[in-house]
């Protein structure tokens, strides 16, 4: 029996949800849905089908002891620290030592902290699926979303053959990832049918990641190897913490991805969605007949596709606003359309620079 | 030699200003321009031709320790009050008949005080003016504005024949006040050359205007006789607070300058603006190079013509606004396009019925 253990990516800052989300409490930690957290509808959504015990949390050093509280069925063995931020191959990276020390069969089933999955039993049966074709084939398995836009935030990924049909879904080859493309692009891609979103999903057996790693990332491999002299967890802990710094900064997409052999995508049809922006959120929710979302003590008027959030006994009130967000905190007020909400980290990096209000970015 | 006295009408409730104005803090005692409350502003101007013991404040009772607290240069015995609000008609002829009691030739000079007013020389000058022809020709004087704008917003009044030249300015008599006109007929006004906006400032021997009232207003007229049998101040003040509610509700244009004959008017080229909305303020500030005026801990990107009204260290965040207005207060948020902010009043009406924070009604 194939032993499976989700890792639980949560290192991010989620700076396009500001306000709401801040450096000390990044996007994964809040409750934009309503329905908890995005960490923890997380780690709901996987506990279907994969043992608390089995599911762990990597998160920064500065978020630990909010990721326990939010979190207070995980055992407390299962959170793993990155002391900094080093992008997503390193986090990976170390999550599939950690696991590969316990078992190196291990399935691997590595997710973003954050992102809202619409359809969560489809989600689970194509979960399984993958974990068993990672078990079985000694490949990266990954989820293609098909492109509902011409995105140009997202990298896509380019699909090859059929490898296996089974009554689940069909497992294809991946012909090639790509980066972020330009609108043009991203046009072309999605109007392909080949193109797909890269999901940021991963399945893969511990030591397959290793091995990846290995191959394309010696810099990263090294580092790792520094760490897997320890003789417990304790020396584990304190070696990731001296070690890690100096791991290179690297995307698994970029870093790995892009350069593997052994990588195959299911077309993950379970209604993905990374949550970007405020636009997503207003995306989800179920507006008035005007199209607005409104939450604390909101009052519109003469207002069409407008996003109020806020808590709190405070009035919020919008008069002839189109298609605008508005998100109201204590520490910060935001007012911006829909099609610039994109560009929200501008804005926070020069909030960040102005307000002592600010915690301090991630060191 | 002439006794002059300003009266100040501070009983307004400024509604269109809200949130930063409540009606537990009209716009009157806010300060909107960042040069001191408006009817500081308005007692600091006419100060310069009216000695302060001769000038009066009159506002409602819930108003009374503000207006002292905002104007502690004031005598106690010049602050009148109005127990309830009735409109400019019982609170002018209420500061006519206290100012008649002390002398019968008192020039009352009747100013609003939330206007704004650029060139304050020109309005000294033009008060002055006004006094003398008040106290000479036994008229009301008033003040036309010439239209910058087709406004739906003010009274229009129709100019006649000129009846004074003087090195000040000219007089000219007054065909007849209009009340506020539809778009097609404001247009027609501004265009005339002969409509002037009425100002709401007015320039009268208290006996003059007590006159007119007795003839148009014989209601008023009645009840100002009721409180006139007061042998001292105090009963002045406990016949005011019996009487003033049972008065008519009407404004002094309707009631009196629509029917009286006796009425003059003077250009008053000084720069006026009644403050009407945020687009008036908006107006008024020197905004960035894009047409931003911010204040408090505002940042914007991708702005152009935003006012943002804020006072703190919260951070207000603008992206890609156009023509917006933000006014962010304990109490409430209010963002609106300049376009609708005449109609904030919709939004304060809806605020009231909802919120247990804003202060009940005047009552």
């Amino acid at each position: 029996m194939t032993r499976v253990a989700a890792v639980i990516m949560a290192g991010g800052r989620g700076e396009r949800f500001w306000p709401a989300s801040t450096s000390s409490r990044p996007k994964q930690f809040i409750d934009l849905t309503g329905d908890g957290t995005l960490i923890q509808q997380t780690v709901a959504r996987i506990s279907r089908i994969v043992p608390l015990r089995q599911i762990y949390v990597i998160t920064g050093a500065q978020y630990l002891d909010m990721a326990r509280a939010q979190l207070p069925r995980i055992p407390t063995q299962n959170f793993l620290v990155e002391p900094v931020g080093r992008d997503t191959a390193p986090c990976m990276g170390l999550a599939a030592l950690f696991l590969e020390r316990l078992d190196p069969d291990t399935v691997m089933v590595a997710l973003p902290a954050d992102h809202h999955i619409a359809d969560e039993d489809r989600f689970c049966d194509l979960i399984l699926q993958a974990t068993e074709a990672a078990a079985e084939l000694d490949h990266v398995i990954t989820f293609g979303i098909l492109p509902e836009r011409p995105e140009t935030g997202y990298g896509y990924i380019e699909m090859g053959d059929v490898t296996q049909r089974t009554t689940g879904g069909t497992i294809y080859h991946v012909r090639r990832f790509v980066e972020k493309p330009d609108r043009e692009t991203a046009a072309a891609y999605a109007a392909s049918g080949r193109f797909w979103w890269n999901s940021g999903i991963f399945v893969t057996q511990a030591a397959t990641l290793r091995r990846e790693i290995a191959q394309h990332l010696p810099e990263l491999h090294a580092g790792l190897e520094q760490i897997n002299a320890a003789g417990n967890r304790a020396e584990f802990d304190a070696l990731v913490a001296l070690t890690f710094p100096s791991l290179p900064k690297i995307s698994i997409d970029y870093g790995v991805m892009e350069r593997a052999e052994r990588v195959l995508m299911i077309p993950g049809d379970f209604g993905w969605d990374d949550l970007g922006t405020w636009t997503a959120i207003a995306r989800l929710r179920s507006g008035d007949d005007n199209g607005n979302c409104l939450s604390g003590n909101a009052l519109v008027e003469d207002c069409e596709g407008v996003l109020v959030e806020a808590h709190g006994e405070r009035i919020i009130a919008a008069l002839g606003l189109r298609d605008v967000v508005i998100v109201d905190t204590d520490e910060a007020l935001l007012v911006c359309t829909k099609e610039q909400a994109q560009h929200v980290r501008r804005l926070v990096e020069r909030a960040r620079t102005a307000a002592a209000l600010l915690t301090p970015a991630q060191p």
